[in-house]
């Protein structure tokens, strides 16, 4: 992997995160930041289910997808930000648990195009169960007018 | 495609939706059911956006998960149910507008996978805007416990 | 969608359909090239197939592809190619037919990043068949060395 | 990850791959089967490229769904089948290289649907480099007629 001499991206995903509306509603918390990895993780609530009283498929897309642009934030300069292209969810056991911790991980980092991977995972009661994994692709934004932070 | 004599699934929808905690967070609407093709409609919200203003990819994939799940629920018999295995959303422009259109629509019914295909649009001035499409893996569910509605 | 003057994109994309190696390999005739939708048709071979004897997942989506980046190209200027940064294939049918069609779509037009929709259909005795999709993302790029045509 | 006393893998997936007209078509070889894990390689040929003279996306496609299916075939009974629902492919790097390397694992196996990721590689002077990666859902069937090995 490049050397990304990407500087203070904590603080910069940190004052990122604070600004998504959603990650607030969801209840979602910024739980590690290092080069090239991020992870959220939120408390199980019956607000955030589909019908059959699971997560809902598109809470653990959220979070995801927000670990996944984070875990890419750790790797452009500071002027650069992040737009998710697209994404695929497989969806691999039902949400349930206590807590839920998602990860997101850089694959290819790139200057122009990156590929990120999330792993979701349920906590409770035993040890932590894999309930969903996303592969993402994000364009790196240069100086494109209401796109920063 | 194929005849489908699924009776009462506008009913069976609307309790669904109704425990769908994640759509009642969001402000999801149930607006408009028929054979193959469910939309929610959904007014913008400071609370569902992501770092830069724009309607959260998660709420996206959200709100299109779930009309493609009730679109699919429209094609199977009252006593199945339907869990979604995947889906890919790809976004096509910013999630910015008064008000957001979420169409599911089936692409290939059938008595164990379903194929649906979603599309979201950005309501304001103008027409209404392309901004996301997603391509949904369902499964239909006989007889899992816990799995039902 | 946007006005795009893009000139003789047919001799260009007949001149790069012919130099895939791959599309020669598996037989493959471009039937139809309009602005914003290309086709190409494959006759069955068994030489293409899968442990099953229907025709190749991989073959499915090499042809996909080509439809879909060829549609890509008749969007573009003359001078800028086309990559495929990521695509999603849904098999819904088996691939066994006579023949088959290969339909690339515009989606959503683009300078940098350019959004297509295929479908992938046999055709024998009765009705085609939909067989498969695609949603593929595309970049365009502009004077990168060895990337051309 | 449970269980899986499937037997004689081995000899059903050489004997299974062997059938695939495809797999041939463009010279691939399987080089690794081990429970949960496959691998293909394949050399270079101008045969298998696309219009840049680079290993054809839909080759790529074709390998790794291969190896994805075989790594499926490691975790099922004797009398299973298994089909492939779906894939995702993201295409990181330029296809050249001397010869490549295709790798499927098995991420979420199950009776019914199973998760596979996979990763390929381009070999020539210096480190192997990943080009791509494949995340693809995976169908077990039993008992449905010309579905069998």
């Amino acid at each position: 992997m490049q050397d990304h001499p990407t500087g203070n991206f904590r603080e910069r995903i940190e004052a990122s995160f604070a600004h998504q509306g959603a990650m607030t509603l969801i209840g979602a918390e910024l739980t590690r930041i290092q080069q090239g990895i991020v992870e959220i993780e939120l408390p199980y609530n019956v607000a955030l289910t589909q019908q059959h009283g699971f997560l809902h498929a598109g809470v653990i897309a959220a979070a995801l997808d927000s670990a996944c642009t984070y875990a890419a934030y750790t790797m452009i300069d500071a002027d650069v930000s992040i737009l998710t292209i697209e994404f695929k969810v497989n969806l691999m056991s039902p949400g349930k648990g206590d807590r839920f911790l998602f990860r997101g991980e850089i694959t290819k980092p790139g200057s122009n195009i990156i590929v990120a991977d999330g792993r979701a995972y349920a906590i409770g009661d035993g040890p932590a169960k894999l309930i969903a994994s996303m592969t993402g692709t994000k364009m790196a934004i240069r100086g494109r007018e209401g796109i920063s932070g």
